[in-house]
């Protein structure tokens, strides 16, 4: 028996409970599950993203409103991912007994400035002791605007692929953390802790990228490009060539003798956008790609196959290594707690 | 500041985070959230429960099959108390790196044997791993039928007060697999563990009683009598008296030396309905109630004030003491794995 993954775990259940119902348009397997209530206007989406203290976070990494803040941002990307608008989610919690009651009402006004800022309300949940730690379990749901939405499939091949933003400072930001600086002073090291502290769904991007209708598929970026772009390769049944000196890495991260390139494509928690877009348009949506959101980077493009392929510089190329974040395999750890970053490729 | 409770927290989120936007029909401190998407016809329904390893269940006193059937059991239960339709579920699931692909697959099973039943379908989730025991961390969404959803707010003094089902018999199976016995060989003690096993949420009963017209207030027993009625009588604004001799209790448990009526008070688990009729209406009620639906039985009724009375024969009254489970207590656990359960009023 193969061993078990997150993605051979997600394959089986999208076998075995596909998408049936007429009013549920998409099931397992995507950022958000994508519902048609009887008679309405507008899809649903559906998304949920668990947090576990010392797997997902520390707890004196961060205080409780920025482990609030984060704890919805994560949920909120998985709807920005789809284009759609957050307008509601559910916080489930369990806590240890050392957990004092200001710690759960600055965690609760984490989520709120968080989910106000983007549409998003509190609207219930669960609440429980644990005896191991605190578990954060967000449901977040979110409304589709003229029924846009973008999946992972939809990719062709010779599309170009697009991010949005810098990837690898969380991933920088995190290993400063590991080594013991938690209140970092300089501020290069502060915008890479605030990056993994404090990462920025990317919902406005999200939604004028859906409503542009010149998006073939999009997805967000949480456990690295390594890992999220075979993804949606997979499910947009194509291959990719990536360029590694398109890729917007977090250069500063050399200064502390880390390798941009590998945390750009090994790190995760990016919460970035990845998106394709047919060769014939993307002049046109460089061009009314408004200004005022963040910035967008061309970084390669989907091909025939199934094939991976990164180019490090002219001709010279090799098969993107998978490294980034299973969140079920048993060997490889490399969240707060646990064995570090894995080396990336060399 | 007054200990920590799952009541004051969720008065204080109550009180934070109110339902103020147009489509949030109801926020949190109700068995479900309600909210009417944009010219949809129906209310959508949305609760969310959390299962821990050794606080809510022991991984040994139940098959993975059993356990995922509890699991979305206890959340259709929720939607059940408000006369919701299931409709769909999400599942975050943490889980200990000796878990195998069967268990995982097992568990599925029995999530869907038991959402199949109802009517709700799995459409995505979260995986992870976990250091300290499995997670189980479920989202369901329930449709009104003709809006019309029950709450626990509506009760009025004078109302008639009744359950369904039959209460104690899941805290008695507790007991018995708590004393060790895991395989019970006797057709009783079978009933009792299978009650604690296989909750059967009572949606066809909330649906009938919330078409019904008849109902002023309604929610689910998830914590035991004497947890939820001050709940349902708080959100009322009244009190309540309650006929110890006509608490429908499982009375066979007496034969293992337990008391009938403190698990029928403080057991928990029976996830039964309790709700309340105007008297004008009971004989209605109890005459037009299917037959096939689990038994009602009336046992009190709904009072000025807010104290809640334990009549125990003829004139004998005493206040309920507060039992049932507070899933924050800190000093205060009777889950598996945990202290046992708490003594019942003596």
């Amino acid at each position: 028996m193969p061993p078990l993954s997150e993605n051979r775990i997600v394959r089986l259940l999208q076998s075995l409970y596909p998408a049936t119902k007429l009013s549920l348009k998409k099931g397992i397997g995507d950022d958000a599950a994508v519902i048609l209530p009887p008679n309405a206007r507008e899809y649903w989406l559906v998304t949920s993203d668990m947090l576990l203290e010392d797997i997902d976070f520390r707890r004196e990494w961060a205080t409780p409103r920025e482990l609030g803040c984060k704890s919805v941002a994560v949920n909120l990307s998985d709807l920005a991912a789809m284009g759609a608008r957050p307008r509601f989610y559910t916080v489930s919690l369990a806590l240890p007994q050392d957990i004092s009651e200001r710690w759960i009402l600055d965690f609760y006004r984490g989520l709120a400035e968080v989910g106000d800022a983007k549409g998003a309300c509190l609207i219930g949940g669960d609440l429980s002791s644990s005896r191991s730690g605190i578990l954060i379990s967000i449901t977040a749901f979110g409304e589709s605007l003229k029924r846009r939405v973008l999946y992972r499939v939809g990719g062709k091949p010779g599309d170009l692929l697009y991010v949005t933003g810098v990837l690898g400072a969380s991933a920088a930001g995190l290993k400063i953390l590991q080594s013991g600086c938690i209140r970092p002073r300089s501020m290069l090291q502060k915008r890479a802790v605030h990056a993994h502290r404090n990462p920025e769904p990317r919902c406005a991007a999200g939604l004028w990228l859906a409503q542009s209708g010149l998006v073939h598929c999009m997805m967000d970026l949480s456990d690295g490009l390594s890992a999220d772009l075979p993804r949606m390769c997979a499910e947009s049944g194509v291959g990719a060539e990536i360029d590694a000196s398109r890729i917007p890495a977090f250069l500063e991260s050399s200064r502390w003798n880390f390798d941009p390139l590998d945390l750009a494509l090994n790190g995760g928690e990016d919460y970035e956008l990845l998106f394709a877009v047919s060769r014939a348009k993307a002049a046109v949506l460089e061009k009314k790609y408004p200004a005022d959101l963040p910035k967008i980077t061309r970084i390669g493009e989907m091909t025939f196959g199934s094939a991976i392929w990164l180019h490090n510089s002219g001709l010279n190329r090799r098969r993107l290594p998978k490294g980034g974040f299973d969140h079920f395999e048993s060997c490889v750890r490399r969240r707060p707690g646990m064995s570090g970053l894995k080396p990336g490729p060399t």
